[in-house]
């Protein structure tokens, strides 16, 4: 018994999970295109959203100690980022439904259904062109983050796990997609 | 000032990241099918990977607080789950390099640049199918996650921000989606 509880590893169970930001976002954005709160999102007076966000270049900043977990990403011409919206306000996380971009004449959904940023845990996440690898410097295209944003993980983008054409979505989102394209 | 100060919300900020499961996944996946550890992944002798996994139908169960946030996700065909590896020893969140898929004769890669389990921050993420809503309960087709596994966001798939045909990965990776399909 004592030799099995010996031999056991620790697991990370699900009572408490903290997380440690891996790096930081440099972006030429300096503010969010939606302000959170526990009413929901509206659209920000500093920052229209605009689909113009993906055709921004942002720089993924590595703290040292993680750079060389970025070794073979250059391999991948896509990846994902994962980062913390850490301008969202606290009270953003009781958010229960909202308007989709904050558009008052969409359906209120329920936050599970929508990718806005206020919700119970606001891990956001985009798929990003990866442009050059350097160091702790990771270059990208497309990352629709607010500048200063603590990054928490990276991904390579995989087709068999992520590519999806027939997926089908909501008529409000088709409707949004649309308005901001 | 005693009024601005007031008005300001109180922001995420970066420095103490922590979640809270908004439900936990029921699943027929008893054991991970990797085993990670500080020096990496290796293939568990109870379950080997296989895509077989997306054969399976899986329940997300959400707490009964959350539960209206699942409201308009049956719109979707597609949604993108993150979820906790709770199985995962801590110490695997101190592996730097990793052999894909626990298989050496892989290079030698950094964990950022792979789907490791093992991670710094084990986010864990699968597009999966919706099949049900009901309730608290999402009935899905997909999930490649572990029974009990504490789920921390779900957002609709968008094809608008996930869907990339023209990505290219690794050498190795193109293998490995060979070999396990």
């Amino acid at each position: 018994m004592a030799d099995a509880a010996k031999d056991s590893p620790v697991l990370l169970g699900a009572e408490d999970i903290r997380l440690t930001p891996v790096g930081r976002i440099s972006s030429p954005f300096k503010a969010p295109s939606l302000k959170g709160s526990k009413d929901g999102i509206k659209v920000s007076d500093e920052r229209q959203p605009s689909r113009r966000e993906h055709d921004e270049d942002s720089e993924i900043i590595i703290k040292d100690e993680y750079a060389e977990l970025l070794d073979g990403i250059a391999d991948f011409s896509h990846a994902v980022v994962i980062y913390w919206p850490h301008l969202l306000p606290v009270e953003g996380r009781k958010a229960r439904k909202v308007y989709p971009a904050g558009i008052t004449d969409m359906p209120l959904t329920g936050v599970f259904a929508t990718c806005s940023p206020a919700r119970p845990n606001p891990l956001l996440t985009t798929v990003v062109e990866v442009l050059e690898h350097s160091g702790n410097v990771l270059k990208v295209h497309g990352l629709e983050a607010v500048d200063g944003s603590p990054v928490l993980d990276i991904k390579p983008y995989n087709r068999h796990y992520m590519l999806r054409p027939e997926a089908k979505a909501a008529e409000w989102m088709e409707q949004l997609d649309e308005r901001f394209s």
